[in-house]
C-alpha cells in the first residue's frame, strides 16, 4: 500500500467518521470535544480553541478535498455557536463555555482568538458571507493589536522583572496570516511574513544550541530559568512545516534548508531513546524540567513531526528525513491509533502505553490527526512510496 | 530497631543537613530550593511557599526539638529575606522573587500567605520580636479577608456563571490556625474551629460516595465537571491528620472516627494495585482526568498519609490503620528515599521509578518530609514498634 492511500483512509474512513458521528451537540449547538474511548460523552464543556479547529477541520475538508454536505453543515453548526456565545463585547474570545454557551473562563488565552479566526476564514472561503469575513479580520485585527500582551490582566508575570516573550503566537501567526490571505489579501500577507520568519528562525533559534527555546527575553537572549530552559520538541518541528510552505511560497531554497536542520537537530535531542517516541518537554541544560508530564508521548508532538519530516524528505531528498519519517511514522501508527473505535489516542505514557483511555478532552480535539493525516494524504499524493513491510503487518493485525 | 529511632535519624542525620548544606544563599539571603540530586543548585529562583514552609521548619525544630543555634540562624536568615522582599505595599505575599529578590510573579496565590504566616508565627515562638508577631497576624487577617476571592483580579473564572470553592484553602487554615494559636490566642482559635471543621467534614465531604472533592459549588454539591469531579488522595489524606489533631484538642472521639473512616476509604480509591504508591489525581467517576499527572506518585502525598495512619493507628489501635500504615511506609521508604546523597526523591512514575532527579524544586522544599519525619518520631516516641523485617533488610541494602 502506498503512504497516500494509507493517510486518506485514516482520514476518510477512521477519524473524520468518529467526529461525525459523537461530536455534534444537536441540543444547544456546538461541539463536544471531552469524548472517551467509544466516542461517549464524558463532559459537555465548551473549549473555544477545539470548538474554532473543528469548524475550521470541517470547512478545510470541504475547501479541498469534496463538496460534502454534511461537512459544510457541520462547519456551519460550530460556527454559529462560537459567534452566538464565544466572545465578549471587545470581540474576545472567552476560552471556554458551558454546554450551553454560558461563558465559563475568561479571555486570557489569545489562541482562543487565532483559532477562531482560523475557524471563520475556511468558513468563509467554503460559503462565503459577509459577517464570516468580518469575523475573520476583526478578530485577526484584535490579536495583532493583543499580540505584545496577549494575557492582558490575567498575566502574573510582575512588569519589568524579566520579560519573556513565548514562541507560540509568532508560530501560530506564521500558520494564521496564511490561512487568512484570502480575507487579508497578498499585501497584507507579504508584509507580515519577513517579520515572523526571522522571529521564528533568528529570535528563537539559538545558534549556540541549534535549537529553538519556547521562551526568550525580548531581545532573543537566553534566560537561564525554568521558562527560558523551556524546550517543546513538537513545538518547534510543528513550525518548521509552517516555515516550509512560506519559504515554497517565497522561493526560499536556503531557509528550506535551515527548517530541516533544526528539525534533526530537535528530534535527536527530543527522541527517547529506551522507549521510543519524542518527549513532551526538556530543560535545554538537561536540569529537571517544572512539567511532570515532561517524558509523555502525545499525539500531535508525533503527527506534526511526520508532517515536517515528509515535507523536508519531498522537499529536498534528505535521507534523514526520510529515515526519521519512517521511525515515527511506525512509532506513532502502532501506538496512539485505534483501530478498533477510530481516532487516535492523545497521551501516551514514556513507555508508550495509553495514559488516558480517551480521544478528546480539552486540548484533544478534531484538529491535529486529521489535519495531519490530511496533509500527509496530500504530501504523498504525487510522491510515491511504499508503506514498509513491517508497518503492513502491524495494518494487518490492528485491524 | 524502633520505628520512632527510625524517624528520628532520618530527619536528623539524613534529611535536616542537606537543607543545612545545600540551601542558603550567603550572597542574597533567603533560600535555593531547586536542589538537584546532590545537592547543587540549577535555579536559582526563589519561591515564596518554599521560602515560608523552610523558616517554618527550622524556627518548628528549635522549639520543639532542641535549642540548636544553626537552626534559629538559619530561620531568621530566611525570614529576614521574607519579610524584606516578599511582599507588595498591601501586605500580600508574591508568588516568587528572583535570587536578589525582585518580584517575579504576582500574588496571585495566597498560599504564599499562609506559609508566610506560618513562618513568622513559628519564628515568634522561637525568639520573640514584635514585628514578627505582627507580620503574622496581619498576614493571617489578610487571608480571612480574601478568602472568598483568593486569586483577586487573577481568577479566570467568569463570575456568577459556575462558582466553585475549593478543599485547599479550608484545610490549610485548619492548620494555621492551630500553628497561630500563641498569637491568635485561644478564643479565635475556638471560634474559627467549628467553621473549618464543618467545611472540611461536611461540606467538601460528600456522604454518598464517602469521599472529599478538591471543588464544590458553593453549597457544597457536587459539579459534574472537570474541577468537580477531581480527586486528590493525597490532599484529602493530609487533611484528616489535622482534624485529628483538632478532635484530640477538642476531645472528640467520633471526630477521629470519622476522619479514620473517610482516610482508608480514599486510600482504598486512590491506592494503585497494579504497580503501588497512592495516586496524585483520580476523577471521582472513573473518567480521564485533566491532570497529566494524575498517575505519578507524589513524595508528600505518601508521607502525609504516613502520618495520618500512625496517627489514627495510635490513637484508635484500628487495625487498618496499622496495616495501611506498614504497606505505605514500605513503599514510600523504598521508593522515595535516597541513601546516598540525603533527602528524599519528589516524583515518582507510575511505575515507582525517579521521575525527576532532584531533591527541590518550584513546589518541593524543606517541609513535608523533615516535618513528617518529625511527625512520626513523635507519634511513635511513646507508642513502641519495631520496624518489620522485611524493611530492615531495605535499610541495610540501601545504606
Amino acid at each position: 500500500m502506498q503512504y497516500a492511500e494509507l493517510y486518506k483512509n485514516e482520514l476518510l474512513e477512521n477519524v473524520i467518521p468518529f467526529w461525525l458521528k459523537h461530536s455534534k451537540d444537536e441540543e444547544d449547538g456546538g461541539f463536544y470535544t471531552c469524548l472517551d474511548r467509544f466516542g461517549n460523552v464524558y463532559d459537555t464543556d465548551k473549549f473555544v480553541w477545539l470548538q474554532g479547529r473543528e469548524v475550521w477541520m470541517f470547512s478545510m475538508l470541504y475547501n479541498n478535498v469534496e463538496k460534502r454536505a454534511e461537512w459544510l453543515e457541520m462547519a456551519e453548526h460550530g460556527a454559529k455557536f462560537l459567534k452566538t456565545h464565544g466572545k465578549d463585547d471587545e470581540g474576545n474570545f472567552y476560552f471556554s463555555l458551558t454546554k450551553e454557551g454560558k461563558p465559563l473562563i475568561e479571555p486570557y488565552n489569545i489562541f482562543s482568538d487565532c483559532f477562531a479566526a482560523m475557524a471563520f476564514g475556511a468558513l468563509h472561503k467554503a460559503s462565503p458571507n459577509p459577517e464570516y469575513e468580518k469575523l475573520a479580520r476583526d478578530t485577526f485585527n484584535n490579536i495583532v493589536a493583543r499580540q505584545y500582551n496577549p494575557k492582558g490582566k490575567w498575566s502574573k508575570a510582575y512588569p519589568g522583572t524579566r520579560n519573556l516573550k513565548g514562541f507560540s503566537l509568532p508560530m501560530i501567526l506564521c500558520n494564521l496570516s496564511l490561512e487568512l490571505e484570502h480575507i487579508l489579501g497578498p499585501d497584507k500577507v507579504n508584509e507580515f511574513l519577513p517579520t515572523v520568519i526571522h522571529e521564528v528562525m533568528e529570535v528563537f533559534y539559538q545558534p549556540d544550541k541549534g535549537l529553538i527555546l519556547e521562551n526568550v527575553y525580548e531581545d532573543g537572549s537566553f534566560c537561564d530559568s525554568f521558562e527560558g530552559r523551556l524546550l517543546n520538541p513538537g513545538h518547534t518541528i510543528e513550525a518548521m512545516w509552517f516555515i516550509m510552505d512560506l519559504a515554497v511560497r517565497i522561493n526560499d531554497k536556503k531557509l528550506i534548508d535551515q527548517a530541516i536542520k533544526i528539525t534533526l537537530r530537535t528530534l535527536e535531542k527530543g527522541w527517547d531513546n529506551e522507549h521510543g517516541g519524542i518527549f513532551y518537554f526538556l530543560d535545554v541544560n538537561g536540569h529537571a524540567p517544572q512539567q511532570l508530564e515532561w517524558d509523555q508521548k502525545l499525539w500531535w508532538v508525533h503527527i506534526e513531526t511526520m508532517i515536517t519530516l515528509a515535507k523536508g524528505w519531498k522537499l529536498t531528498g534528505n535521507a534523514e528525513c526520510e529515515r526519521w519519517f519512517k521511525i515515527v511514522h511506525d512509532y506513532t501508527w502502532k501506538n496512539f491509533r485505534d483501530a478498533e473505535y477510530g481516532e487516535w489516542f492523545g497521551y501516551l505514557n514514556r513507555q508508550g502505553e495509553v495514559l488516558l483511555n480517551m480521544k478528546g478532552g480539552k486540548w484533544k480535539g478534531c484538529f491535529h490527526i486529521p489535519r495531519g493525516l490530511y496533509q500527509l494524504w496530500k504530501i504523498f499524493e504525487d510522491f510515491n512510496h511504499e508503506v514498509a513491510d513491517e508497518q503492513q503487518s502491524v495494518l494487518n493485525s490492528a485491524s
